[in-house]
């Protein structure tokens, strides 16, 4: 049988695995670590102002912070897209707990991971670079609309816009689209690194965008069923996750066997052994 | 059957629905809306001098400015591109119009949409930013080769420029593209904002490189017909559109079946229902 | 039959018609003339100084200046490679010809409207600014480097990665590309627009990548067996070019059908017709 | 039979021919040559200051020389990534030597292939350009964190990021890319850039990250049974290279083909014929 029209897949709707306790799942978590490790690194060096030293430094260069955040996730999706989804971000993590694409077992996991990654990039570039240069270590540098209420309208757009990219970009429903996954996220990133990411705006952000997109937009007959379900009678608190699987063994598999769902009574041992 | 070579498609081309009572249509003007809001919000954010405070503000910056337009698009046509088309532009949905791939009935709510979109963005910003660094708002950086006549040249050729990349991107008779049609598009707005585009310059820009691209370089057979009867005797008005099918209802449902043309007698009825 | 693997192709290899008394040939003309006429208000409209007027203008931005005419290329070549093959450059027309891609005497008019267009464009900007901002007209602006034979160097180094890049982006032996043509060659003029491109250096450079493409590093069976003829007897100097159908009437051709060559009788009488 | 899901190839795991003394060989390293001849004029061209001679020259535009080294990246693979794999970088051919996809014997010519070129393109950019501008020749440009054992750490994420990269991007048992791998590669580098990237660092960055990604993360069940038997009796130091058939000979090969492996009775041969 002919293959289907190639479509643009992409590792973060995948990123789903049978448990908790597979070696699939903590080579995941290790992306996730390793990948949040190297983009902070790079962003955040990104914002050193190396010109301290002199007598008028010039202002911090958007331009470079901000395509230097954006082609780290970039390179960071391309290089661990297929092995954790690539998600490097608590926000995108919510996002696909709250449209039940990840459990929220697995999303602790992701979220301290991406954490721990974080502090160590940071620590490792603390180490590396003069006090001279090293300034407010980014975080000074924070731009005046930061006041409460209103950075957080900021921070709800930016990221409502990052993750509707990450949804948009990676919907297995779409056949019109053509180039790099990865770049696409990458570059949704570095408009919105212009202004600033932070923590709760973020999660708010998050989840109305994956909201808007799965349940209003571009909504799956699947997940109409679905909802219905939950505004009924959620007993079990059950996931349907999309199963991967293990992509090392089977690598020639099909993309189309990824997507298909397992029936409900298959899915609730999948979540008993998960926590 | 094999599937037919991979071709670019995108949603520009496809952006037509039975009619504008149907959620689809709204879920598409409510797409138009929510994409040029976030557009502006970026776009016009990254104008502003965040160092108008100090004594000798660095000159804006050119690049991060044309940058953030572009990139910005780009990633609103990734988001919105399969739901309204992703327009987010008068001047484009104009030349939907006169190349007769969208009703003028669809165009006004979606120029409307636009319009609201852009303002809801402004506003917001208007809401975030301290008016220190406030500044003209974007528009006292407006340069000077604004000057009428000369202004609408500029403005002709950009949005020329702009518009006929839309056109030949979402060509769907084009089997030699690769690549993203998103980023295509973005990197075709991001030269033009070196200059800017406002109004009447760009819905004549947008005209011309409308006909030019579909008359004149890569005429349909089809489309030489339908000139025809035109100039004969258009006695009802009515538009043959592209008709797209629900996208959620039908996900799987393989373009080529959206490029089917009705017949002039349904034609009809759509025009008649759409008003 | 199921289709080849997709593979990247572009029009720079197929924009070759029956004869330059066609409909076809003309379009292609005109859109060499237009898209020249486009990059270059664009590109030279970045290298003015818009702080002309103050005291201590800011140093002519290179970033603005590279992505701007690297980027102003990608959008044509997206926008005209598939009706004239969005050579734009002389550079790249003459590596056609001594590739025996195209014939001399179409050649002649692709380098004749290159150049108008280079001045219509020119004409143009010179048009709508303002003395103050004109300056040097991007021309003295031309870097220290340019000193003669110095110059030819540089000159020959970036045309040389100009043209090799164009023919193994549309190398159709070559199936290992992904990605948009249009924007690998662009930023191909972007990263050379550093230094810039001039006359009698890009003919050289251009022919020696063409040469070291086609003859060296990627050779074809069937060059070869030319290549031979050629230096036995070539008493006609007729041109065997690849023969593109009307792109417009068979809209849906498959690309491989282009690829075929006519037997040398035909060809002789495709040569007399194109003259 | 319908081809399978296109995948992105690239040159890079290819890059091994059946010995050294073969035509293709001696193309594939005067490719490296020529590749790292270009990408060093162009890049360290790009670090010189060009406002040298004035009073007070503006600060080195990073974003400047990292885009330059990052899309002169990309633009080389595009060149000459089918025909020599595109290293240009000694770490990346070294941990092909090490995940066993190059021989110790072909790498050291490539690597004296990209010294080589290295010398010649800092040779021909200093024979250009005037002393004024010359400076530190992109020398006494490195920035301060350079410092032994700190500078140590940087080269190693820098170089794990890249080599990574090229590992993940041209890994043939993935599907779920698209884009160009040409460009990801360069990005990866240009963010990579903002540091600047030396010698011993890299090598080990590189190992680190071909090991992490070949054993950890993406291991091939060839790769296990492989590594087994180095462990317990590797007698002949024998390579089980990927073998590539001469590209000119049969350009409409399937890639499918050049992915299969020879015995190794056949192998040994070939690493014999190889020295």
């Amino acid at each position: 049988m002919a293959p289907p029209p190639t479509s643009l897949t992409c590792g973060s709707v995948m990123a789903a695995f049978k448990g908790v306790w597979t070696k699939e799942f903590w080579r995941a978590v290790s992306a996730e670590y390793l990948a949040t490790l190297i983009f902070v690194f790079l962003g955040v060096g990104s914002t050193m102002n190396w010109h301290a030293g002199k007598e008028t430094p010039p202002p911090a260069d958007l331009v470079l912070i901000s395509l230097c955040f954006g082609l780290s996730i970039a390179t960071m999706v391309q290089c661990f897209g297929h092995i954790s989804g690539g998600h490097i971000n608590p926000a995108v993590t919510v996002a696909m707990v709250v449209t039940r694409k990840l459990s929220l077992a697995k999303a602790v996991f992701y979220v301290v991971a991406q954490c721990l990654g974080a502090i160590t990039g940071a620590g490792l570039l603390y180490m590396v670079t003069p006090s001279a240069v090293r300034g407010g270590f980014g975080v000074n540098d924070v731009r005046v609309v930061k006041q409460l209420g209103h950075g957080l309208v900021v921070e709800i757009i930016i990221t409502f816009e990052l993750v509707f990219t990450v949804f948009a970009t990676c919907d297995p429903k779409r056949s019109d689209l053509g180039g790099s996954a990865a770049l696409a996220i990458g570059l949704a990133v570095a408009i919105g690194h212009l202004f600033g990411i932070y923590w709760l705006g973020p999660i708010l952000g998050g989840i109305l965008a994956a909201g808007l997109y799965e349940y209003l937009y571009c909504p799956d007959p699947d997940v109409k069923k679905r909802l219905q379900q939950v505004f009924q009678k959620d007993q079990s608190g059950k996931y349907k996750e999309v199963e991967a699987d293990d992509i090392t063994i089977k690598p020639g598999s099909i993309d189309a066997e990824k997507g298909e769902k397992k029936d409900p009574y298959n899915d609730l041992g999948d979540v008993l052994s998960s926590v």
